[in-house]
Parts: structure tokens; sequence; C-alpha cells
């Protein structure tokens, strides 16, 4: 089989747009007709499956979602080390996927994962630790994502 | 000033690393610093400020990132388009800002929205409705984000 042209991937994509809940796609087939961009990657969001919180963005190529699926544990590709990265091997912060998403246009993925320990290397939970508002004029760190104190804002 | 390099980029993210919560950092040193890639982007996370859910993901360049603290307003670069891309201009689904994140090293955001209908084109909630699990063969269209059905599959 030849293999799928981007135009053939977006008219694939367009296809599964009316599809009801439920509707099942064979997995190789989904697969083989994700978009990865020039470099081989797509953006992997991360977010904690208990609390919603969103962790990290990171890259996979095919091989690192492939070997995710297959074990269950988030596996990126860094772009730094130019290698596969399986999160946590060294630190011990391990993701242990629930499930894994496919946006609208497949190209973007979200991985629901139970996190071990801190996402982030800084041993925060999250990366998303430096925080601004629209209108102002600086910017805090903020490693905790609660809306409690912007909601408390709100006139 | 010169313009600072990604090597300068990538040390004023490690410096911030140390710096506890409530550190606060004027805006505009900040913006300047962002990573944008190869093409002037980067990527953006898009949540529901009300409950979580990943609503989508899309990219912004230093124009629409500026629009979007200045306005209030989600605003994109839309790389079909390749133009700015205020959220909801048409359909009417906008997304009023909570807060806008930036990660550890600078290279991504995470936008906390007030979502006015859609998100998706599809008229889903979320772009992110199709799912798979780990050892799957196969993937479903679900367009609701809940992790209840995951949770009673656990053993």
């Amino acid at each position: 089989m030849v293999a799928p042209t981007d135009s053939d991937k977006r008219a694939y994509f367009l296809s599964l747009e009316g599809s009801r809940d439920g509707h099942s796609i064979p997995l190789a087939e989904l697969l083989e007709r994700l978009r990865f961009n020039e470099r081989g990657l797509a953006p992997v969001i991360t977010q904690d499956a208990m609390n919603g919180e969103v962790l990290m963005l990171a890259w996979v190529n095919e091989e690192a979602l492939t070997q995710t699926l297959r074990s269950g544990q988030m596996t990126y590709f860094s772009r730094s080390r130019n290698k596969l990265w399986v999160k946590g091997e060294t630190s011990g912060h391990t993701q242990k996927v629930v499930d894994v998403r496919i946006d609208c246009d497949g190209d973007a993925l979200l991985c629901r994962v139970i996190q071990e320990g801190a996402a982030c290397h800084t041993e925060r939970r999250s990366c998303f630790y430096v925080q601004t508002q629209p209108e102002a004029d600086s910017a805090q760190i903020n490693s905790s994502l609660s809306l409690d104190a912007l909601a408390s804002k709100e006139p």
C-alpha cells in the first residue's frame, strides 16, 4: 500500500468529523494517518487524569507514540537529546497513561496520565509555572494551577 | 539593545527556575525571551478555566500573543490561512482569557479561558474527540472528556 499523503490524511480526519460517539476505528488505520510535522513530530499535551492539571507539553515521533501505547508509560521524543525519552526513567517521575486523544485535524495529541511525583524537571508539579493575565504589565512565578485566586479577582 | 539569541533565551528561563512563588517579572522582559520556533510560532494549549477540559491546541506568533494579552480574547495565528485568527470572530465561539502561562523552557503556552459554546469547528466542546487507550487495537469517537468510564474499567 502506498503511504498516504498529507492531503489524504486531512481528508481522513475530515471524514471522521460526522461520526457519532462510540464509532470505532481500527488503530493501525488511524495511526498511519496522524499528521506528524516536517521533522516527524507531533505535540503532546500531558494532563493529570486525577485533577485535570496540564502538566507539560512535549513531542512524540511515531516510534515514541507506538511505544507509549504498547507500554502504557509516556514515552516522548527528546528534541534536545534527539532520542526516545521514557518519562521518569531517571527521575522516577513516571506517567502511567490513562488515555490518548487525537485532535480534529490529526496533528496534536492529548494524553491523560497518572503522574508520579513532579512532571517538571524543577520538581514543580507542572511545567507551566510562569503566569500572567490580560492587561497586566508583569508575570509571576506561580506553581499552583488553582483558579481560586483568579476567581476572587472577578468584579 | 541587541535581540536575545536562543541561547540567551534558554539561559533566561533557566535563571527563573529557582524563583519562588510570587516573584514578579516585567512582562516586556519575559515576552522578548519567548522561544518561538523557526516559523515564529509557539504552541498554545487552551483549557476551559471552569472545568479543566483541554479544548484545543493551536499556535501564536508574537503579534497574536500580544493581541491576546491586550484584548483578553484568544487570538491565534492560523497556519492554514497564514494570518491572525480571533477565535470566534465568525462563529461567536469566543474564548475570554483568564490567564496565560509559559512553560519552564519558554517555548509553549497554556491559556485558560471562558469558552463560549464549542471550541471545535465540528461543534464539539473539545477538538480531542478521537480516543484510544494503551494496548487497545481500536480508537473511538468520544466527545466527552469525562474520566468516569475509564475509572470504572480499573481492576
